[in-house]
């Protein structure tokens, strides 16, 4: 048993979909979340800018005492894991991995969408991970920028999202795929919308869900399992910190989470 | 006769609009403009970060050299021009003064909108200058989120922007106002669908072009005017400077510009 906690950054509030499946399959684990909100988004920033970042985020995170890293923004996993992992000495998860992984399971046909931010896209991070895996998949990326913008306004059931996601995601249906990454943690609140476009043949991938699954995997084989909610113990102490104003992020990553968000505190981080 | 650069930074690529009308009314003027691009987007940030930064690329641009420094970002003008006025000893033109006197010299009614970022809208700084020009105008104001990623996706006379415009603006549209105040500096970019969706009877005030009516009024009074282009002199001398790769900034910036970015140099500021 190890309740040290297990710590999330992200650019911003995105990666709270991934801190949600966690509350969700890992109910008795601490956690301990860090949204860099004074430099949000990662997205549009060049890959030295996004690992810089990244370095600051983890090390203000270990220094809090966390047993296991979740990099829980697809734009830093994408650009700077493995220099991460090369600085860090826990366990470090990305979303990038699981979500490919879920991809090569899910399809049958052999062709795989993927969807993200465009430093993401640019990356090429998924379809080298998916082409590792099985050479014989094609793999089709497609930067959405104004998804983000629309799921922290809560456009995410409404006109505008579906116009916007026709717009996207037709060129990518014309490609026949049967697998679509949602390769970007905001993605999952357009869920809705995406899979509407799409079509219902088409398997939708939440890398939040996917990331989970590799994180129990972790903490089983470190044998760093936090407590487990049955046995009793208190109420799991679930931390934010933020690097701007907390108000924006409690209202909108309320919404992201569906539930209070409560121990929150502004930091400074690298100098931002 | 003064050849020192005009200074100009933005959060971002939005201040180009306001470069762009220096460029076409003071043509003869040296000019830098810094884009803080590697902590783009100030508008959802608390005003205490947006002074931090705003302190820090004045910081540069004064140490380049310049004569006058134009904070061509509403944001930044709107929570930190006070600030940064007293922190430098050069003339300092913020884009919130001439857009809110614009619109008071526009208005029959007595009713003006402002639209811009959350920030902008959170400050009150438009209504707060306007009503102190004239206290029987009422001010109706609306953060619009959704233009700036808009305006930088280039979906700007389309038919999501459209929607996205008709969603916003039909609110204010009800309240009757005869004036609205693009207060934004990406806003220039979609005022043919603003135009479209208010209607051809409301008056669009274009910060960008009422700023550089300021500018050349500082420029006279202070008696720093630069060559006038009549006079057969070199071309002027137009740098650049961003925080983050340059690509992006060119790819993007010379739609908003109208023509080719040269000399541009990525710099590091405040440690960002």
């Amino acid at each position: 048993m190890n309740d040290r906690p297990i710590g999330v950054f992200d650019s911003g509030i995105g990666g709270l979909t991934v801190l949600k499946e966690i509350f969700r399959d890992l109910p008795g684990e601490n956690t301990v979340y860090l949204g860099d909100t004074a430099r949000v988004p990662y997205g549009i920033r060049s890959a030295e800018t996004v690992t810089r970042y990244s370095f600051e985020n983890a090390g203000f995170l270990v220094a809090e005492g966390i047993k296991l890293l979740v990099v829980a923004c697809n734009t830093a996993s994408a650009v700077s894991l493995d220099a991460i992992k090369e600085k860090v000495s826990i366990p470090v998860i990305g979303v990038i991995d699981p979500g490919a992984k879920g991809a090569v399971m899910a399809t049958r046909n052999k062709r795989v969408g993927v969807i993200g931010t465009e430093a993401t896209v640019n990356s090429k991070a998924y379809s080298r991970i998916i082409k590792a895996m099985d050479n014989t998949i094609e793999v089709f990326s497609l930067p959405c920028p104004l998804f983000v913008p629309l799921a922290e306004e809560g456009l995410t059931d409404d006109e505008v999202a579906t116009l916007v996601a026709g717009r996207y995601l037709g060129n990518l249906k014309d490609r026949g795929i049967d697998t679509l990454v949602l390769g970007c943690t905001h993605y999952p609140l357009l869920k809705g919308v995406i899979s509407k476009v799409m079509g219902h043949g088409i398997v939708l991938i939440d890398s939040a869900i996917e990331t989970v699954r590799e994180i129990k995997k972790a903490l089983r084989e470190y044998g760093i399992e936090g407590n487990h909610p049955d046995e009793g113990t208190a109420s799991p102490l679930r931390r934010f910190y933020v690097t701007d104003a907390t108000d924006r992020f409690i209202k909108v990553g309320e919404r992201f989470l569906g539930q209070k968000i409560e121990h929150i505190e502004k930091i400074n981080v690298g100098g931002n």
